[in-house]
């Protein structure tokens, strides 16, 4: 941590700021410059409030070097970690398709996609139970029923499940799911996050909306500061200034991830771009820039089939994208 | 709500989506343009999901017209909304200041500061003892025993207080508390949102950082669908690009939120700025656009004041702004 | 276009409204609602100024139905344009990477680079000689000098050249420039696109850092409406809250233009990321996602290779990078 | 300027780095840290390319400490500066108001719209002769004959005259013109701002739309490094995710500009935030915010005034606008 200290600063001021640093245990080298003098804290600065410094009328500005994130930190652990899903594995060179419909709905609806995207080759099933809605008008799930559908088509495929959870006092219920989604409005929720370090769980956890990569990091070490360290890092578009997009998906979070962090990650094109069309182009975009997996939102549903062509891919439409997926990253592997 | 349809849609796919959308009960006029079909639809629309209808391939887009938040709405309830917090009332031209520390640390701390900013004008004591904080390592506020603290000064200085929630399961602690906070990184936790409904106490609910005037009046909806109509909004600044200012404080939601919503606004210059220097401009210039409160972090934190400048404003300096606020507010009242 | 009224206006105000519209020689639909009444406007509407209708005090909103666009359209003209560029052909399935260095520093420079990277498969060559600048204290570039450079280059390499202008009082200077590019902030110097319409150059022309793929084509448009045709769009990253990465680049811009637009698009991958590991894997991606081709900055000069590592790419690196966009092209065509 | 080096840095590599930040006549102090080693570079740091050096291979970041602009840094010049319009000052406690329609139409609208204007208190005439439009088929401004105009306004009112300027070449036209604007679409046009530092007429430089305030003082800079330091700063409303208003005006840019420079600062309140309703509470705000001066859309356009309510305000409401303004002044003098 840099402490970049105003003109005007008196020796007394400067002494008063080092001894309070050096009773926090950190080292403070001193480097005084014609226009500017700096303090270089070297030493634990984990602990150290940068707000608070910044706001010492002496201080210029505070400058954090070193990452504030520990367990996700690739220096720290440079080896990719493998997340294991019952199973499905997904890091590390392993990459899995995650699909399914955005809400869960019936029984036969649940069991038709399941059977048609893993014969594509999805290895997950996703599906939403419990749906957070900006609006309390709209449709907010059919909660614990659809979480038993979930578990129904679970058993009868085979395929392990991810659903989004919104609330830590339904934990219980999901007991039996395979990994636990934590939404883009709840990336922030750091009392769930909390929880969630206490089970042992993988949770694939999205990132929100304005939220930057060093964000989404501080949310992952708030679940693996409480022990849970099975976390897939999930980028599904970010809020700009375009509007032909629903979202931007930001596809060198990928690579700039895995600079960063050893956790894997998998990329949602459905919901990132909200246009069918730019599933596919975005998901062969996605392996070609080395993601972990996708997840992928695929749909049977008759009311929504009215006019042929609901947002989401149909199983048909999800077959031909999986294909270039799995193509994409052949040719990739080829050339290592 | 207009449904605007592709060229190439068929007369068949027309009149099915027509013959569904009178099955939700909504009246649908047809407007057939040289270039363009339009569906105009009249009724009650805030039921129709405006995605899964963008998502239909004959769709081109799809434009909400009226707005989707009903209690919050002016145009149902014209009067200004007059939140009573044991006794200080906010919004309809009754203004309040809520002044206090950012966390609370100690007893001798918050009655020092609740008797200094109450004689300078302040008639709610604010102050965290649950914090939010984006890294697990940062202090996380005293918690139950700083709520006990903050109970403590209400008694002895009879300032209701106002106070932060992260968790729908620490409600019985709150019982005693006279406003419940929503954070800005909660603004869309539903789950919270929803709890809160079923109470009668008011809330001061914060304007996410990246997130717009019409999500803010979805979340305060979410609130008043479960029969809390006691809602204070609160703009405490929202991420921009900047970077000499923390957040880029929006006061031109004061005057936006009184055109659309009935519910009193404050403003949170402290956190929107950051920077001691800047609360005092911009609680002149709320004061001057019309808010109807204002929230300024105080503080007199012994550690904090080594170098003579914390980034909270000292009760003298408090009371510097108060008297400011009052005298603009004096005169913008002479002129009406 | 939909104009939305008021429910307070009167029928003399909307009389008025459609009579001035039906002047402006556009038919007006009236749809009258429970709760709001609509005009559809149908007809040539790109010359009303939506501001001046927005802001009439009986209306509510106004929404444009119809793209601004026309030329640029692709709705006007479904296939796609092939720019030639002095026999380079981009877009239409033709697949061009343009290389070269940031700024043209000397003969030797650029020769050894044009040499290299046009071996490795690129077929134009790219060089900076007027440098846009946020600082007036930095380099601003060779100037005319990097010009006369650039065409001996390109005389010996026979590769043509693409270079930025700042100025249209420059253009006597590009005469024999194969490329004008256009940086991403003068996009909308809206009196530079002017004269570059008049030309008959191919025109890069790169999105600016905040601006809208709408506000991009309505670039496009300027150019085009003076005449000139042959209009290569760039996507380079566009400015969000992410700051581990200069940029965020934006690659569902390539689909997605693709549906709006029948002109070129290349994806900058350098300015995008601003970090050298990030340009290999977004170039793949960007062959994966359908670019019609890449602009990528090469590398050799040894002051910067002082540590072993420039952030552009050194021709080696470029030559791996170009290998894998080459395979990953191939084994997409092979699945169509 | 603080370099941070990556750990993997070897000891010739840092030697060679140091050498070469020594032969660019810059200091370097060194701080090798348990984790990591930084270099202090002190001296006249302002010719080294930030970008060039954070993309050496060694270099893990580069922090610049000292801002980056000098000239119209306050650190080196304390006072305000206090711009001279042709009579009309503006900064250092002179405050003015800038007031006119946005586009010029005619002598007659001109000079009624003048002189009511000028009867409540503006005392600078602005009206729009070339306007930047984002579609080449909106309407462009009356150009030249605009200019005419306004000058015949300028001579029969004694107000001195504020135009927008899109063309360096146009310069000529501007001689009587008594300031010159630059737009928000072209604050980094470097061509334009490069020739009015050869000009001695006072720029009212308008932040770009996305820019931080920071490029706004390097723009600024631009200027003033040819020669020409009469500069008066305008915040105009910057793009944010807000869609109810056309901008977000961001007032605490005033008190934050006054920290960093001493040019004065303007608030366009009509441009920020699109909607008639909003200009009179911002304009408020502003001036208790301490700005130097106010830009206002006034007009009395009867096609305009077709149904009563143009989004610009009128004569009379300018009139109401403009005594509050006063008032807030003066309350807020009458404090110090």
């Amino acid at each position: 941590m840099v402490v970049v200290l105003k003109n005007e600063a008196t020796t007394q001021q400067i002494n008063n700021l080092i001894s309070w640093f050096e009773e926090q245990k950190v080292a403070v080298h001193i480097s005084k410059g014609e226009y500017q003098t700096l303090l270089g804290l070297v030493g634990n600065t984990t602990n150290i409030d940068t707000d608070l410094i910044e706001g010492l009328e002496i201080v210029e500005c505070v400058k954090r070097i070193s990452d504030p994130f520990k367990n996700a930190n690739r220096k720290f652990h440079p080896d990719d970690t493998v997340v294991d899903c019952s199973g499905v594995k997904i890091g590390g060179g392993e990459f899995a398709i995650i699909a399914g419909p955005c809400s869960v709905e019936s029984e036969a609806q649940l069991l038709e996609i399941a059977t048609k995207v893993n014969a594509s080759g999805a290895t997950l099933l996703r599906g939403g139970a419990f749906k957070p809605r900006t609006s309390p008008y709209d449709f907010q799930g059919l909660k614990a029923e659809g979480l038993e559908l979930l578990l129904e088509a679970k058993e009868k495929t085979g395929m392990p499940i991810v659903t989004e959870i919104m609330n830590a006092n339904h934990l219980p219920l999901f007991e039996n799911v395979d990994v636990i989604q934590v939404g883009a409005r709840n990336m922030q929720n750091f009392e769930l996050l909390k929880e969630l370090g206490k089970t042992d769980k993988p949770i694939l956890l999205k990132r929100g909306l304005a939220n930057t990569l060093k964000e989404l990091l501080m949310s992952a070490e708030y679940i693996m500061a409480g022990g849970n360290e099975k976390i897939i890092l999930c980028e599904r578009g970010i809020r700009t200034f375009e509007t032909y997009t629903r979202n931007t998906l930001d596809l060198s979070a990928v690579p700039m991830l895995k600079e960063l962090t050893h956790l894997p990650i998998v990329i949602d094109p459905s919901h990132a771009c909200g246009v069918a069309k730019l599933v596919k182009p975005m998901a062969m975009a996605a392996a070609a820039a080395g993601a972990d997996g996708l997840m992928i939102e695929v749909h049977n549903d008759p009311p929504r089939a009215l006019c042929d062509g609901p947002q989401s891919l149909t199983p048909e439409q999800f077959d031909d994208v999986a294909k270039r997926v799995f193509a994409i990253r052949e040719a990739v592997k080829s050339l290592d």
